[in-house]
């Protein structure tokens, strides 16, 4: 219809679909390679389950509790209820979420599923192998799903990343109407992995994504990886929990009033 | 190529170009439903801004601050820096995030635009009237850019729906191999939010994008809205700033000390 407006900017999604499942030593690279046609600036968003499976990242673990305390750097909050503990850490990736990112949904009975050691390490392999074996200048994104603060319900959010910006960094440009936008720099790697997730599903067994048509967020494989998203704690304002940092605040000033001389009385 | 795996599964995300600036008073359903063809099962993502303008939600202010205060409801936390002060509040909407929704960039000088007094209530106005204009069955979700702790850069997210799933409601369903996923909902609204931004850009003047592809989240126009998706507070572990509740703490101690008896000395 000639009254519509012609429609240029877009792209799309579509889950791969035919993927075996992943055994610890596979080459997902290559199962990637062969699944999927792939072409100049396409992103390939992959669930981090698979990428921990291909890399040997499932222990024995009778005990997730015991598994999550070896994975957790710093414990951020927790809450006791109902149904057991609520417990939010910082993990040795530096991914902040609730069980540091041990999955016992996805592995066999016995066993728990690990983060890769090093997400952008991974990616970067991932994005090396793709490009060779297809020659296509793709970037790669590992994925995993996280709840946040303040609002119910999860994202999948990026843990790794190679060859693609990760951020969209608007500082310095302006807007529609020539005004500077100077704080605005959208995380693209965050929103491509929420975007896959929405035909990755989880319960699909679809866990790679192909985003066709964001050519502009595929760079060099040096680009700053997923960690550069990770705020530094020190910067935050939510680095610990409300309760475990009134808790804090409480216990000192409590020593700091009985140090103290006593006040005297007027 | 015959080794490739069919692929049936995705969608795609188009910018709708060729709409005028908005004015206060403009019918918005009209203007997009006069830009872009729809069809049942397509998801309308419209920046929040336009429809802020559309609803005359402009107001003189020479002072952004006091504009910014007068739609907070609740102060998160402050952090003084350089470039002046960080101030997390929730505003009128129950969205937590920096200046409270208000915009001096995408307004004009002396004036900011606020947010809809009721994000679900302008989706639930727009997907009516658009709905009635084409005959599709069509979902809209009203989109923000906000930051978020622990994690640089901002992701758009929706901040009004009305005929989507904001949730993919997966507790008491399985895995792919039979296990439950208890705890998985993933919060749809906001991925598609965050989808639909990698399109729209902050600069490139595309306040809508189409959604096709994902008619499994359409629904009736009185499913829960976005707001659905606001934790309380009172269950939220980062309801206040880590320093604000130190230092709440602090006091509540320092005072508890003073007013107990001194220890005895053993």
């Amino acid at each position: 219809m000639d009254r519509k407006a012609e429609r240029t900017v877009g792209y799309s999604i579509e889950g791969v679909e035919g993927l075996p499942e992943v055994e610890p030593g596979d080459d997902l690279a290559a199962l990637i390679a062969g699944a999927v046609e792939l072409a100049d600036g396409d992103i390939v968003v992959v669930t981090s389950k698979i990428v921990s499976k291909a890399e040997g990242r499932i222990i024995e673990a009778d005990d997730r509790e015991a598994a999550i305390l070896a994975e957790t750097v710093r414990v951020v909050a927790t809450r006791q209820h109902d149904g057991g503990v609520t417990r939010i850490v910082e993990n040795r990736q530096g991914i902040i979420g609730a069980a540091a990112g041990v999955d016992a949904s996805n592995a066999p009975d016995g066993t728990v599923l690990l983060l890769p050691v090093d997400p952008d390490a991974s990616a970067r392999a991932l994005a090396t192998g793709i490009r060779a074996l297809t020659g296509a200048f793709i970037g790669v994104i590992l994925s995993d799903t996280l709840g946040r603060p303040w609002r119910e319900g999860q994202t999948d959010i990026a843990i790794g990343a190679a060859g693609v910006h990760v951020f969209d960094d608007l500082r310095g440009s302006t807007d529609a109407s020539g005004k500077p936008l100077a704080v605005t720099m959208p995380c693209v790697a965050d929103e491509i992995a929420g975007a896959a997730e929405l035909v990755k599903g989880k319960s699909s067994g679809v866990p790679v994504a192909v985003v066709r048509g964001l050519a502009q967020y595929v760079g060099d494989l040096d680009l700053p990886g997923a960690r550069s998203i990770q705020r530094p704690a020190d910067r935050d304002l939510f680095r610990i929990g409300a309760d475990e940092a009134y808790n804090e605040g409480y216990r000192d000033g409590y020593e700091e009033a009985l140090a103290e001389e006593p006040p005297s009385v007027g």
